[in-house]
């Protein structure tokens, strides 16, 4: 690869007026100008990234931890966050962290030796507490963390409750909460709280079932689906806690022999085009991916130019009312 | 952030002592040793991979540039190259190129001066025949480039074949094929190719759909898939080029009251995670996703260390029979 060196070189000129060409610092005659640029061409120069950061001491990078690349959700969150981060001249280094505590301080000691500007973490129930000390602002998405530089959510318990009042709306009487992984306290288990709040509010019956581990055995967490809908015949109404729970319940429903939405009506959450992809299609809470995308890399760079920023963001959820139910 | 410098300052030591601690070099006492893991962890030192990789003129960063992040097959196309790229040592660096040309192109400048190590690059009908003179090794996925170094694709011509061939296996008679976006020529292509080969030398109607652009204005494509079923209602086998448009084209069947498998069979493409989660599950051609993405990583890896790699390799697909068929 060329350097500034070699383009002074082959043009004929310092390093030093090179550089003021490409930092378009002082003035420069036009000839010296064109020297330069035609040695660039011809040297295929382009400038050193790495170089300018190096002398930042930051790069213009955005390290972004996400517990599962795949999942539609974080593909979602992840997609929004590289558009609006790229309008906004930062990269995206991508860091799977699989869920795993050990993962994740892997890669929140990766991004700080790599100078990112901002961190933007995705955790799903991991304890990052011992992460401070560093000057890398840290936004956590749907996680609050004491020693965060900032959090945003989305409004899960609203999200709990428009659930259960849509199905008893639906004349729903005996509702089930199907939810996802809880090991440690986390803002989507305010989901399982707002449905339930509503349930008893309104004298409804209601169960719940709640996951242990993460079910990425597939067909494990279809019997375990398919058990719990074996021991509460009588639900007519269920709210799963992911559009990709309510996509596999709906298989098992059909497995089953159960019709949805005549003998069940199935709401889910996050609104992932999934959602719009089933059949039939998912009445979901949608979750504002590009709202929280958005405020998360609005925030990570705030705190970057030093401003004050708001140390909690909770945005609100709606019910898109679609087949199922 | 805290520098070597301060590290040197904090322990009383000269920069050279703790540089040789840090890179484990030459005789260094345990005191000497302690007092400057000591003052390391005082300070919260992190050692700065930028400067490493500036005396490198290369980071140990792959540049993964795809058209749409959150489409299932580049979702797990990216959590697979990231988790073996991780295990190399190896950070991503994440370009969303929306498919377009002067995105691909601006990228692809962005990953040169940032001092990546190599990019994979998937391509949605962009040409970057003009990419070249940086010995940044280029591996394309899905897409063959003169210029590249290398390219990796899927056996899309056999995939055709295999899903006309079960197709007509199952007794379908009347089969169309409703293809994706073919601006330029792709290797997906094949997957037509393949299919009216076999259904040729079968002596069996067949019929083709082709999208003229992208369609992500839903409700567009859904009438486009409604009138082609429209005009060809006496088909009883369809193959569509990847599972997205499978999904949506079950969709339109049952909004048609067509059923499916009973009245028309349908095969899919890619075999990503979406296949499995529909309603009634989805027979399609699996890509080998992990496969490729691990086979990218190496041989981007391999051209690196300036090994000798393939030019072109191709991975075999099969089919997975679910229930759409």
């Amino acid at each position: 690869m060329a350097t500034l060196k070699d383009v002074a070189a082959e043009s004929g000129l310092t390093v030093t007026t090179v550089s003021r060409v490409l930092n378009n610092r002082g003035y420069i005659s036009e000839e010296t100008r064109e020297k330069v640029h035609a040695a660039m061409k011809k040297l295929n120069y382009r400038p050193n990234e790495l170089a300018r950061s190096l002398s930042k001491q930051s790069s213009n990078t955005i390290g972004v931890i996400v517990p599962h690349i795949s999942h539609p959700y974080f593909a979602e969150m992840i997609s929004n966050i590289e558009n609006v981060a790229s309008k906004k001249g930062y990269k995206i280094l991508l860091c799977n962290s699989k869920g795993t505590d050990q993962k994740t301080r892997e890669y929140l000691e990766m991004c700080t030796s790599n100078r990112v500007a901002a961190i933007i973490l995705f955790s799903a129930g991991v304890s990052v507490e011992e992460f401070s000390g560093s000057n890398i602002p840290l936004i956590t998405v749907e996680r609050f963390l004491e020693n965060g530089t900032a959090s945003i959510e989305c409004d899960n318990l609203q999200g709990g409750e428009l659930a259960a009042m849509h199905l008893i709306e639906k004349g729903c009487s005996r509702l089930l909460h199907i939810s996802g992984v809880s090991e440690s306290s986390m803002p989507a288990d305010e989901r399982a709280e707002g449905f339930m709040q509503i349930c008893d509010k309104r004298g409804i019956t209601h169960y719940e079932v709640t996951t242990n581990q993460e079910q990425y055995d597939r067909e494990e967490y279809y019997e375990l689906l398919e058990h719990t809908l074996e021991t509460y015949p009588d639900v007519d109404g269920i709210f799963a806690s992911s559009d990709v729970i309510a996509a596999q319940t709906i298989q098992v429903c059909t497995r089953m022999g159960i019709r949805v939405p005549q003998d069940v009506r199935i709401v889910g959450f996050d609104d992932t085009r999934l959602a719009a992809l089933m059949q039939p299609q998912l009445t979901t809470i949608h979750q504002p991916i590009k709202e929280m995308a958005t405020e998360a890399v609005t925030l990570a760079l705030n705190a970057v130019e030093g401003r004050v920023i708001a140390k909690r963001t909770l945005l609100p959820v709606t019910l898109v009312e679609r087949e199922t139910t």
